[in-house]
């Protein structure tokens, strides 16, 4: 939660002691605590003076030592290569290659920047290149993330959106790629297609066959396949799990696994450990030509390299402590706690919204958000129109003003076609969202009963936290 | 160091244990120790654990607490704004505001990113813009840092070099900026000047007259001025203090102070505090239209924000601790005992490398490099030309093969114009200093026995480290 004035800057007393910013994925802002391990091993690699510490478990003592004499002088404060410690890199590819279950990964192609987005740029840029007359063109899907946008257009693609069918709970379709790529080749070149699984904003996770269709698509069209798999530890719901793309296209035979040029990209950032501040991500290439590789790391070699401590703790998420360390299980139930607060909010609040007059939500199977369709009264849009804005936009800016609660607009995860929704970080503790959901539903109730003019139940399902804003009535 | 096998890959044993790069800086890889109370209260933030354990200083736990505090969720991990934390800001522009005598700073005109270069990059491709058809020009020093040149290039500009004058210790003369200039408009539409003080790699430090002469050609000529203001804690020499470009043209009347452009770059990766790893740095913009500076924050968006850690150390760094707190005698000890390694390693390079047949060096007076001249056989050039090569980068090769030392072609700096350099990082402890002095001796006497066939004296004045190649022998 973020502190504000109960007052804003007129002198206006509001209804609201703080406002909740559930806009975007924050973990630690929004108050969940980070993974002792990782802040214990960093902290000793920062003041290796605590190396000799028994108030800190021997593994982490010995982690530390080992990472630090991983970096050049032992310290954290040396430079890297720009695409990373040698050893993390190494570290890394075991990781993808037991997440696999044996497909094997190379350290030759793990690249370390600060954050995905950085390394999703360097490839787009790539793509990209400098000679091309017609402008490069990226298929991303419509809902996709809210950042994507803005990153397209300083890396000098055009975004050419596809659409997911929200009603099988956003899932990807063939036909869907199809009609974009027909579409986009009047007005660009189109030479990749991003995908977001478990998808962001949407919660949807693609099966292997789903997964397959997109990779014969990108196969026969000759596309090259960003895959966004931050949220690949956030899969919840039963009988699901993740599957990666890297593991699907290097079991779909040569024709395939020998050709499909590909990125996949993880963060540190991402729900469990949710370590933004720290700036660390990474991306595994495949099918690259080595040439274009190379250019890679001269693009990441301007920012010099990633932030060292994140480039650690990358090796600390991706190779955690085992069954026989002292840290073990400490490092268990924090995970597990946090996966379950996740799945059991995602749930919570995807059984909520569809008894919301009006609202109506696809049940999330991962990833960090819910993303609640709108059905806004018409008086409110054409409203909206009057103030040149998109109604999700007026709706939210309202539900800030009215309820010191920050929604992100479904319009900015792209374009709307007429119909809204709203975008929601389910990665809060489990009071955040109850505090979310009763203020989301009091402002939701008042929107529809003043627009409308008709009367609405007004019990919430479930929920032992009465609406603050009843409260404040 | 940097360890390597004492045989190359193709088994040949080499007459070294380890290779010394000193070709860029990078102090604690070389062996500089970090400075406790950076890292002490860093640690504290990172696992707060630690803010009770009274074996860390009060003062340092004291301040760990106010730092968390102006973190969102009292966590590193979380995100900040995309141009730093308010906090940091803040503490910036009053360190600036004392550093200049109460020349006022003001926190809305510093931008905190992921190092002096990303800060540098945003601000030229602000001014490259969009819709120019006409080539940006950036005036820039020849010599000038090694790393100048990449970042031009991915910004969009074209660089245009004016000569530093090294009979004069490198000074900046106003005549080779005009024609530079002169020249420069024959190919683009130059927008800008970059400075370097003290002088990456020359060591130069320009004295208010300097800086007054390199303000008033900036305004005549419409110029917006880059200064790289990194090395400004590291200034030595009797006599000699760093003043800062921003405290000149404020006190040069407002004809100039109100409209001359400039953006000041500082890092924590600079001599003293070292935290290269952290990724780090911050700009003061000043008289930038602010419609601009929305673009650079929007610019700055693109990563999001810089690493936390690093941020907090910037604050560290530009507020240490004072007299009455308990870290300060380590901390000055440790700060002064850096400053003085660096000033004496600088001297005595100066006085070697000025005895040495065939090389001159001009007297640094800040920063951490020497950039000594060499007079190179002809023959030695001649043969460099048949293998396509700069004779420096030629010397510089053999130099890394023969003796394991890794030392900057003066090419790298900027064209040579006949003339060939060499740069040397300084910022070594000083028993690292003996060895690439003594190795470069090695190898620089056999160069010139080899190609000119005369003798010299093989005596090193001063030194009480004989040369490692002579053991060889």
């Amino acid at each position: 939660m973020t502190s504000l004035l109960r007052e804003d800057p007129r002198g206006v007393l509001k209804p609201f002691s703080e406002v909740i910013d559930v806009s975007s994925a924050d973990p630690h802002q929004a108050g969940v605590k980070p993974i002792s391990f990782v802040r214990q091993v960093l902290a000793v690699c920062l003041h290796p003076v605590l190396l000799p510490d028994d108030g800190l478990p021997l593994d982490v003592r010995l982690r530390a030592q080992r990472l630090l004499e991983a970096c050049d002088g032992e310290s954290v404060g040396s430079y890297t290569a720009s695409c990373g410690l040698l050893q993390v890199q190494h570290t890394i590819a075991k990781f993808i290659t037991r997440r696999d279950a044996g497909v094997p990964s190379f350290f030759q192609n793990i690249f370390i920047s600060s954050g995905s987005q950085r390394a999703l740029t360097v490839v787009v840029k790539l793509l990209v290149g400098e000679k091309d007359r017609t402008q490069t063109g990226v298929l991303v899907p419509q809902p996709g993330p809210h950042t994507l946008q803005t990153l397209l257009d300083e890396a000098g693609a055009r975004p050419v959106l596809y659409r997911l069918k929200e009603d099988r709970g956003w899932a990807v379709d063939p036909e869907e790629l199809r009609l974009a790529l027909k579409a986009a080749r009047q007005c660009c070149r189109p030479r990749a297609i991003y995908i977001s699984n478990p998808g962001n904003p949407t919660g949807h996770l693609q099966d292997r066959h789903s997964i397959e269709e997109v990779i014969k698509f990108a196969a026969a069209e000759r596309l090259f396949l960003l895959v966004d798999e931050i949220y690949q530890d956030s899969v919840y719901g039963q009988g699901i799990e993740f599957v990666s793309y890297k593991k699907v296209l290097l079991e779909m035979g040569q024709s395939y696994s020998d050709t499909v040029e590909m990125a996949s990209f993880n963060s540190l950032s991402n729900s469990v450990t949710g370590e933004c501040g720290l700036r660390a991500g990474y991306m595994e290439l495949v099918n690259m030509d080595p040439d274009v590789m190379l250019f890679a790391e001269t693009l990441l070699c301007m920012d010099i390299s990633a932030p060292v401590l994140g480039q650690l703790a990358l090796e600390l998420m991706v190779d955690p402590p085992k069954r026989c360390d002292a840290s073990y299980n400490t490092y268990a139930q924090e995970i597990l706690s946090n996966q379950i607060t996740l799945a059991q909010n995602a749930e919570r609040a995807w059984m909520l919204l569809n008894v919301f007059p009006g609202m109506s939500c696809q049940r999330a199977m991962g990833g960090v958000y819910v993303y609640p369709r709108l059905d806004l009264p018409s008086k409110m849009v054409k409203k909206a129109q009057t103030l040149g804005l998109e109604a999700d936009v007026l709706y939210c800016q309202k539900l800030l003003e009215e309820e010191g609660l920050w929604i992100g607009a479904g319009c900015e995860n792209g374009s709307t076609n007429g119909s809204f929704h709203l975008r929601v970080c389910v990665m809060v503790p489990p009071t955040t969202l109850e505090e979310v959901l009763a203020r989301l539903r009091a402002f939701h109730l008042r929107v529809l009963d003043t627009f409308s003019h008709r009367e609405i139940d007004t019990s919430l399902p479930g929920s032992s936290v009465s609406s603050r804003y009843n409260r404040c009535n």
